[in-house]
């Protein structure tokens, strides 16, 4: 059976391409999802990416993530340096996780600096703009044939 | 008229029982709401038992606990060590709030030890699984009746 | 055209006027948004007042403001002192934003002296109960005349 | 063969009931013990209640529970916030303990926010005056039949 | 009978318009008086603007605010980091005061985010520029005459 | 009736006079006590002087001073700086209560810049070597007078 | 010779008897003198009071005491907490300093906890409002005939 | 020309397999470095692989990587969280730098949560053993064709 | 005359054996005397050994060692870490110290990395179970010796 | 045009040669001065040599330091420690400005280890004593030279 | 076989006997070797030790023992307080390390307490000048005979 | 005979004129010392400059610094901020030793504000680029000849 990847987004990711991009760089969202779908059909790996500005909704996807998923890339935005509840999730979830960001957060500010998430994954992939999704999917999916 | 207890449950309590079982234990939360129904028949009690990942839902149930709540029984999770909304929240709250807990949070991490609830509840109950709602149930009904 | 500035408050600001009146005081939200219509009138401004305990809801419509939106005036309640994704969102945000409390956050508990809001804000009004809101109003109409 | 709860009480304990009633409360030592002794009855119970000043007899106490005792009810009072030897006293026990307080430490000054009696205990049970003691009772009760 | 307001600048205030333009901006302290003139003249308002690098002056002019004086602007420059002995005159004083800033110092190095202003203050109106100024006397207005 | 000063000295004060003269300087406690009892005698009191290594004597003497007692100089010596008991004890009591030390704890290592005995005394007399305590006791007779 | 002692008072001390009276007591400081007066008739003292709201002031008046001055009680106010250059004038001094306060420092916010005055003087007395002064005086007369 | 990728290594990396296999794995580097040989053949790719225990060799191989080297991927083991040398010769340095751990250093003792590579790194991949070499090699030939 | 060294063994230590023994072993204090007995003999030493749980008492003999005693050897367990008054006591002592412990406090949790013993000690032996205090009684004897 | 440099001195440098010789030397000012005009004369530069214990006054002066000043020696005392408001008042003046140590402020109480003084200064010469104004004298020269 | 000591001697240590001989003694560490050569041969225990002032060349030694070695004595000098990577090297080493050394760290200052040695360490004996040593090879035999 | 200066310069001070020149400037080491030899010239003094990236090899300079020389330049680049084994070779050292630094590093990151140079240093000169150096040797010169 083909495994699908659960690719969470968290908040203000959606504004991505118009957000601040000397730092995030001026791909879209949207754009990054159509190069991790390629990528994906390399792998064939299926992909189920989302979206939420809700640290609540993105809990409820990690604790719910789909029948066929097999693992998580997970880019938690600004709830990775404050959510003890995202942490929980990762702990009590059976599906690896692997953490995602675009800019590297221990390069800014340093309330940017702890990570929730880290503890939570298997493995963190920061600073490469979209192409960290792509690593992370190479990652996982050699995880995944291990 | 029968007093009715809310009883409250934060983020990731809806995975009791396969989440980390050495710390929380192996009860589900349905099994802990039954012992909880005995219980509250026993002491003539009606219960209102409700869980969400969101913490603005938290606050949203705090603030309308319903006509004929008379108090709180709050289990936060992990929005009990971040949430200064929550703590607004109760003292906003005419209800009287007992803050439980499965585990015992000052046994484990750090980040655990703050709590944002207890300086907004009468008393704290924690560290005894499924027996801690018990004991608040038992507490709360002592101070409704006082 | 006219302005239209969105009024965003955040969690328990639906309560103003029953909770803890020695510090919030004794007027209602729909109490200060009628005393805001009035003076919005006299600017010739349209406001757009919201309320929310959730602070995704608190982000989207940051994110989101609605087309006609010139400005913000954000009290964003307790979130003000631990949310890095509304600082995001602001940052993220083409419109002006101004900060408003209707009390003096510096003088209560050491956890309310930070603000991730304030270094996403033009400025900072606070300590003047429902005036603050008036104030701001005239702030943010001079802001978008210059 | 019925179980003996030896239930130790620390500095300043023996002042209850003209100590700082608005914290306290106005129910005197031997008042609550009486109370203890009537549901002790009912669960059969047999209750060793003692109180010292000195943190040694403490000690001294925790490791030599006499031979019936079946577990220890532990209100330290002020040495809850800096005996590490009592810590290391609970930790060398066999004995179950569950931590006691009349008020809610939690919501008092910061140097009580620190306890070194938690990590050595069962469970915590505090904040509701005299009542704490017997809420942890029925816990060590409930303890000790499973 | 008139009210007068009196208006404290601290150290440095007098340098404004050249100092750090980027920051403070190109109005000069005596075009913000004029500008305050006018307003005041509109509110029927007396103004009393003074200026001093010296933490005693400023104390002085607190302790003794002239005869008519009604309420207090004050903009204590660095001195709101740093000085106690402000904050004790304020506490001293019988007289409304609101703390005025030209830019948001929380958006600033770290030492200028705490403020012994704030505490001995009614409100706060900081980062407008010279309208910081201009808000304050509305908010002072609307004050004096509650 | 005449009033009776209870005298309490903390560890290590019965070595007075052979311990670091440097800084404790080299009159005995037995000297500090005839010192003490000449002054008394003018002051028309009666002097009941103590000393214990025992956190725990020293919180029995404060909580039983002994019926004629009207006042305490309280020296706890090491205590002062790590007792929470102690300073329960003191608030629990209805004597006023002197802070008394040799030396300047606050000329020495920083763990002793921090007094519990401190909020719970009346006032602080330290520095003075013997003097300390005369002072003190001219302070007691003057509070008791009032 | 006579010996004349300084007595120095710091920022806001002009005000006793109207600022914060729960605190500081309602004795002016003319009250206080007039107190002292007698008190230094009586040990053969002569007096030379001053009060400044300026830092450098009573660094002026440290380094020139005048001729006959033996000795300086020095409650420097609010600067007592962070003025490092009046412990720098202190130990350029010759004359020996006590350290006087109204009301116990430790026994308020933690700002006023540290002292730069401390260790600087020979002993510190604090607390007995007025009567800080005359046990001072007392104190510096011994130190002066021993 | 042939990109030249130079990869260093830091203190104790040489003795992969037999240190602390549960955090490190169980692949020596000399087999690690044998897979980022064929994968380093297929992205048409040089590789220089070194290692050192002593942090000045670790910077002189940063200064001077050799004419053909395009990018270099450091491990910089324990001085990752020390050495501000490295971080010094980092950011003087023309060529980019990817950090890699085998381990995610932030799941472990709170002393390796400090990175001074980061900040003068591209990006960063951690956790994945010896895949972290491998993503790394993917991520700089992108990076270098781009 | 034979030198007699005194042994003062602090809280808990009287459980040495049952106690926690992947930390402290299985030895009892009693079998560590007698080894201690056997080593003293070879010595030509004498040893006074105690154990209390209370810190004053270890104070009151660090204060009357004995007239023969000519050193100490002091494992004060959890006081170690917070007995300030041990420390003044250590320092009034005209015997040499040596501290000791069974394990290492260095290796375990943060509050015991703090010691009072060890600025008022000679030297420090730790980590070799019973043989500490071996290792101890040479360096005492070389000591003396010396 | 001939450069004349203003040299300013903060508290208590006036003391120079009776305050703590053993860190600050025998020297006067007065004699500094004169060697201070013999290496000026050499240089062909004027100097303006001032000195206050007045915070407020070193910040007028530096606001104001006359037509032909070319640049400021600053040895600010105690002051360099506390004062952001001289800070402020060297970000806006136009000259350079260097800081003058006597002695070596890192070397002593770690509260003389920060300097507000720094970040507003070219560089900073300290611990030649006297030879530390003549080093910075040649430094400004430089700098104005070049 | 003979079991080979390594004693590894950190930077500075070769300056023994000139090097601040009021901390560190008289004794040079060719000196101290010649004791240890003596006890060596009692012990029938064969010795190899080196010093270097390089972290690198201590890891590498710590790495490569000599096939012959049968423990280690660190006395790692300053880098006991910095080096994360000799922590490593000790925990990936099979041999038993025992900390050494002259003085007592915990004495002197603050940075001198943080051992990162410790952790990976059997025992610490530090405070006997040149017999730590002797101390420690003594140690050794012991754990080696176990 | 002609006194010889040791200049010792620290890690990636060899790239000096491409690493970064908007904080070292675009000299490069080389034409440092050419300006270095003409000054020490004229001051009739031979110089020894030196630079390693190496810890270890810094501190062995300082330890054999070469019979002729009299004293150390010292700019130790980033182990200035981290080094205590530098600290200790600097105070084991009979030479005079100043600090020296192109830039000032109290006005760049924290971590760069702490100095173990400090200290062991007779006196510090940062901020002025080359002339650092210059001036540098001039206070050595003076020092030698005092």
């Amino acid at each position: 059976m083909t495994d699908t990847i659960l690719i969470l987004n968290g908040p203000n990711l959606n504004l991505l391409g118009r957000r601040e991009p000397h730092i995030y760089g001026t791909d879209t969202l949207d754009h990054i999802e159509s190069l991790i779908l390629v990528r994906a059909k390399e792998l064939a790996i299926e992909i189920d990416m989302r979206q939420s500005n809700h640290e609540g909704q993105i809990i409820d996807w990690i604790q719910k993530p789909g029948e066929k998923s097999s693992g998580i890339l997970l880019n938690a935005g600004a709830y990775t340096h404050s959510s003890i509840a995202i942490y929980d999730a990762l702990k009590a979830s059976s599906l690896p996780t692997i953490e995602v960001h675009l800019s590297n957060p221990h390069a800014r500010e340093p309330f940017r600096h702890r990570s929730y998430v880290s503890p939570g994954s298997v493995g963190i992939i920061s600073g490469f703009g979209a192409n960290s999704y792509l690593l992370a999917l190479d990652a996982m999916a050699t995880l995944l044939s291990a």
